[in-house]
């Protein structure tokens, strides 16, 4: 099944439950008003929610028309936010073109950063950031929530602890990230709000694509309208329910807590990139400059992974990146683009 | 006025306004349910909450006996947690003893880093951790919660979104923080669930002992009934409103955003410490070996700061370390102490 929120002036949304050709949604009345209170009792409002998500691609009742401009993140808000960088491509590319000391242990323990998680914003929502000289990048990835998830859950157990597969963009300012990386404290002034493709779905709608915790789709970006990366997500080097038990080594994890791979990145050149520091690597290594800058105020993202036979999935993420200014107290911020 | 949260099976628990000597609590009915509630609404809860204060210090109103082990965190789960290091003797300390590399800027940068918020644990609540070979740690620290701060705020306005101050134990596990921080993806597994005395308070309730965006008081540590250190809250390098400003740098902090202070440290050796990992740098750099073990399972840390009349503030953290194993999906984790 498919679920999204939808706007409605709370911090929480709506949940609707929407169709797996993403035309129609239908709010999930009597079931729970939003995403987390239907993880919260996850075991109860699941197959109720099922039963509603049958009868709406059945076509037996009465539904909206879904529209993604609409959609908030899957959770507006989450109990916590724990992104990885399990594909390993990424992380050996920046040390040799930036020559930074390799990570010990990167391959056999997940490297993992926690992130804010109070204002993750919808798929279509603008991006607002202060200063193009903070190095604005996407990153494309893919996620996962889980319900609660006791400390010391093992990997094989936590497979079950998956609920609901998403799809993101992890918005990263790398002039920022380069000091914090340095400081040892990690990410913080370079890890604004992330955002979240429309739709979050439970396993069964990924059909073979979804094995061994990993989601075995290329997720497509587009930089201002152009390709610049279809990199495949099967290259996955630990598979989420291994990123879960990373996680929850020292603690428990509440429901609605999401895990993200880091972005998805390839060994094959040409699969492209999903993030521009990516690519800005390969072109230090391959061809010794750096050719391609970051972000502008104005500029356009997309991403999205499709079904293998070609149909909508997650839906898109399609955002603009613009200027807020801080203007004092007494009047509010403006964004400009 | 002094503010509480008392559990009641729910994840934000209720929220009571406490007397100034801790001594009764009355909840806040027709004002808000959950502190989350007030804060979200600060500008209309505020001054209903502080004429029930009154009343409540008056003796004219009907009241609860306060029962501090009754108390969740003032804010169980908090939509960020924004945790410094902003007394900077104390890593100087560690990078004597450790011989580590002098950070970059961290005496004109606030270092900071993303912490958990989903799970805090109340002032008497046992510590549930897996293993001591961790290298089980507490950190004394203050933090202040905010309002909504918009992105781009300046230290100067910062100020005006402080709301109420609180008093925690940011509990550390030392042997995987210190792979952690090599890593620059900053703590993760090093960090479980923080813990908070009972009682958050505004700034009017600490005299003079609020100023310069500062607690100006120390903060008492007992390891096992022993004084372990009385650090002064007042050499903190960093004000709050600075630390809320480099949090809010590229992001707007949603109400209920609690900042912390990092390890509450003195350049005077006659103050102790509040965390052991700067007891054992002390005996390092002194003495030439460390000689201080990390907690073991069952014992106790107590932190207390008191207003300048001795008079109760925050009200006591005086809890214990136990043993939770994992024991598989089928039956609830045990603890042992």
């Amino acid at each position: 099944m498919k679920l999204a929120t939808l706007k409605n002036g709370t911090r929480d949304g709506r949940l609707v439950v929407v169709s797996r050709d993403l035309r129609k949604a239908v709010v999930a009345d009597g079931i729970a008003t939003t995403l987390q209170q239907a993880l919260d009792d996850w075991d109860a409002c699941a197959p109720r929610l099922r039963a509603l998500s049958e009868r709406l691609d059945a076509g037996r009742i009465d539904a909206l028309d879904f529209d993604p401009a609409q959609a908030a993140a899957p959770l507006p808000r989450a109990p916590q936010w724990c992104d990885a960088s399990a594909f390993l491509n990424h992380g050996s590319l920046m040390e040799v073109a930036f020559k930074t000391t390799p990570i010990p242990d990167a391959d056999t323990i997940p490297l993992m950063y926690q992130g804010a998680s109070d204002d993750f914003l919808g798929p279509c929502d603008d991006v607002p950031l202060p200063d193009e000289a903070h190095g604005i990048d996407f990153e494309g990835e893919f996620g996962v929530i889980v319900d609660e998830v006791p400390m010391g859950c093992t990997a094989d157990d936590a497979m079950a602890h998956i609920k609901l597969v998403v799809q993101l963009n992890d918005v990263s300012l790398r002039a920022l990230g380069f000091r914090e990386i340095r400081t040892g404290f990690g990410f913080f002034t370079a890890k604004p709000s992330s955002s979240f493709a429309p739709v979050a779905v439970t396993q069964d709608e990924l059909g073979d694509a979804w094995r061994d915790g990993r989601v075995h789709l290329p997720l497509h970006i587009q930089w201002n309208d152009a390709w610049f990366g279809n990199p495949h997500g099967g290259e996955m080097n630990f598979g989420f329910h291994q990123l879960i038990a990373h996680a929850a080594q020292t603690r428990k994890l509440s429901a609605g807590t999401i895990i993200g791979s880091g972005t998805v990145s390839n060994r094959d050149r040409a699969a492209g990139s999903a993030c521009i520091s990516e690519r800005r690597a390969i072109e230090l290594v391959d061809d010794g400059a750096i050719k391609t800058g970051f972000m502008r105020f104005g500029d356009t993202v997309r991403m999205e992974a499709r079904n293998p036979d070609g149909g909508p999935l997650f839906g898109p993420i399609a955002q603009r990146v613009v200027q807020q200014r801080y203007h004092g107290t007494n009047t509010n911020s403006t964004k400009e683009s």
